[in-house]
């Protein structure tokens, strides 16, 4: 670590709210590096929480997040292959611990194998969380995203936009630039959009080109995000898109009975891709016809991003498993990759009546200070961090315990020096800051047939805060220096 | 015209609601095409007013306005050069009756010539507007514009709306191109940046990169069509600009006393271009300080954008006088150029006391539906129509008559099937359409150097309007199909 790289700009308040802040702000709203406020009008929106300056990243760290992700999305569609039933097993049991989402998600997975699942191809889209360890920059990882994994599109933004005020001189008063380095941009924009056009692209022939249906949330504020996914797909393959939510499948879609291929109605476009920005939260699911259009999406000839095996197979339950060795060599043969795996993990527990269980639960009660309580969720503000475990356990049904993993807490090292803007106001403390991976993975049940990295986003919060969500208000959008 | 060609999309109400205006309005949001709310807040923009459709226009009418662009350049940089004090002796009587613009501007114009004008270059961004007359397609000029020509950022963010609308197929039910022909998209966005760029080659060599200066209005709301234009120079050419209001000049540059050679005081950086896109009303000046200021940019060696013979060159009234064969010729030598210019002028007679403006005043009070009255003022608003013109101007007093011109009404044939989308609601009212076409030239007191064409914007506003400003609310953004 050279201690000099790790200097950031000093600029006067003046000089702050007179040039550069307007700069940013003008820069975000020019560029679409925005998202809706929570006052939501289609026409109006507002720059996204995000720093001033690039976050310093340690060189071998990051490369290292890259290096590896190739290997867990490896590991998640072996998994997702649910061969000898293990994935099924893992569910039957988390089904039973949380009915009310995993239990449903699995009903309906059944549902559709009575049905009969036609197509084989499944897109995974993932993203892996890593915080860095302070004592010695190994990444560990926080979580592993197979369903909606979000800021791929607004990352490659920030990046532009930090490179931007650098290039321009806006971090020094002499408006030369400050980092020497360039600052690097994430492809995740466009790697994210090619690998939709591969889902694509493996459906195989069509007499006419089929749509990508983007299925998201109504009143979704993230959207431009997922817009800039879209016109790059258009732009880069000359694939067309719809929006749709899961509460219009059985008006806007129809499927043929036979060849159980799925079509928008209004046009009775083919669509090949279903990509899921939604259907992760039990808040995604309002009435029984939603779960039943997740049901026709998944017995549906389109390829899934993700399909439902591939949705479960990201639950913090198969995170924990997978920290044990023996489980984690079914899916990684070869020793050293695992040994390298098996470096990004904290210790994660179960919550059941194994051996290990029982240990957790002490450990929960005991030193709480040293873990967070996970459910098996998605979408940020779930997790109980640490003194305030016990009384939550206390307070929930021994039988619902095993529906939450204790995981150690990481411990980063703050950036102090870093800017936050949201909005018109500023905010210098201390920031943790979470690396995300993006990759895609596209297989059958046998076959892996392309393995792509696809980008990256960082993600900052305060230090003082537990939870992380940009789209919650509990994060902001960052990049990257590397030193 | 080939009446198949003539037709628009045909949406209905709810796939208009449901799908077309959300897409229209995220990408516009996405992409910038955007202005601040008259609730001004720094963080958030709201989508410009704008068309659904690309209106129709007549390729020859299209093409006739950008083939005189370069010859319009040519007279109006031969009127700043002041040849034979032609320019100077219109002003001394422009200045009469207007003594508080004009005759300012004029004022400050001899400050700066009793200082000594140490630049002789000056850069002319110009935009010459049009309307197309429905009998025969001619083009007829509503106005000759020599500063703060604004649109050529967005002008190139609606066509890309609307070939993107296109393109995906949101025009027709079953998501094919309504269009067949390619939606033009206007290059002014790059070309109005590379007349930046050429305005500071033209400065010459210095020791350290110099900067473009932008003067605009405080709070100005279309920040972002002026914004496209420095992030492209600052893309294409790696040029930085810095923006200053015209209050700001006193306080954030510093000019040498003896080269004259103006210098941002923050940075030391000299500004090689003054690029003015405030300066144009009576309102941007509301201190003695800043006309002060406008006197210390005109005597810098920065080269202006434009200087203020070149402003002064924009006015109605010369406008008026060019209508006049005689006058012409002197700008133009060539006949056939010349009766291609007379040919897109309608009828303009001043207020004044010669026979053709006793005339004038005749048909003022007699006829006035056919006419529009005319200050010297840009920024839209300040026009008279029609029966209003009798009042107005008995309530002027006589003296000032002379500051204004009459003006033959132009009439274009109203578009009845575009529908204008103004934030979430949207009008199904005939409108008419202004044609802009952008041009540039770079010239001294005897010579030009460079004469360019520099893309185009069309604008619509409703039939029902008078005006057409669409910062000013009357109007919105449009693109163009050619027929």
């Amino acid at each position: 670590m050279v201690k000099q790289a790790l200097e950031f700009p000093n600029i006067s308040k003046k000089r702050l709210q007179d040039e550069v802040i307007p700069e940013l702000l003008q820069w975000s709203l020019s560029n679409g590096l925005t998202m809706y406020p929570p006052t939501f009008k289609l026409e109006e929106t507002m720059t996204v929480p995000m720093t001033l300056f690039p976050t310093y990243l340690p060189k071998d760290s990051f490369n290292e997040a890259i290096k590896v992700q190739k290997i867990y999305n490896e590991i998640y569609a072996k998994i997702a292959q649910n061969k000898d039933q293990w994935l099924s097993t893992q569910s039957d049991i988390l089904a039973a611990h949380d009915p009310e989402f995993i239990g449903k998600l699995w009903k309906i997975y059944h549902d559709a194998l009575n049905i009969g699942v036609s197509q084989k191809n499944s897109l995974g889209i993932f993203r892996s969380d890593y915080l860095i360890d302070r004592e010695n920059d190994q990444i560990k990882q926080v979580e592993f995203n197979t369903i909606s994994v979000s800021f791929g599109g607004l990352s490659t933004k920030v990046c532009e936009l930090h490179r931007f005020l650098n290039d321009t001189g806006r971090y020094k008063p002499d408006l030369t630039s400050f980092y020497s380095q360039e600052i690097p941009i994430s492809s995740s924009s466009e790697l994210l959009a090619k690998a939709l056009s591969r889902g694509v692209e493996k459906y195989g022939p069509t007499a006419s080109p089929t749509i990508v249906a983007f299925i998201v949330q109504s009143g979704e504020r993230n959207v431009f995000d997922q817009k800039i996914l879209e016109y790059n797909l258009f732009k880069n393959y000359g694939i067309k898109s719809v929006r749709l939510t899961l509460h219009e499948i059985h008006e806007k879609t129809h499927m043929d009975p036979d060849s159980k291929r799925l079509y928008l109605a209004s046009t009775q476009q083919e669509i090949s891709l279903v990509y899921f920005r939604a259907g992760y939260s039990p808040n995604d699911f309002t009435t029984q016809q939603d779960w039943s259009n997740r049901l026709t999406l998944e017995v549906s000839y389109a390829i899934k991003a993700p399909n439902l095996l591939t949705q479960l197979s990201g639950t913090k339950k198969i995170q924990q498993l997978l920290t044990d060795p023996e489980t984690l060599h079914k899916f990684i043969p070869d020793k050293s990759w695992m040994n390298t795996i098996l470096s990004t993990f904290v210790k994660i527990y179960p919550l059941d009546d194994s051996p290990l269980g029982q240990y957790a639960k002490k450990l929960a009660m005991e030193c709480p200070e040293r873990y967070v309580l996970k459910p098996q969720r998605e979408g940020g503000g779930n997790n109980i961090y640490k003194h305030d475990i016990p009384l939550f356990l206390q307070q929930l049904a021994q039988q619902e315990w095993g529906g939450y993993v204790l995981m150690e807490l990481i411990n980063p090292q703050p950036t102090t020096s870093n800017i936050v803007i949201h909005g018109d106001k500023q905010f210098k403390e201390p920031i943790l800051s979470e690396l995300g991976i993006f990759g895609y993975i596209l297989f059958d049940n046998n076959e892996i047939f392309e393995n792509e990295y696809a980008g990256w986003m960082l993600r900052s919060k305060f230090a003082s805060s537990d939870e992380g969500g940009v789209a919650a208000g509990f994060g902001c959008m960052d990049s990257i220096v590397l030193y």
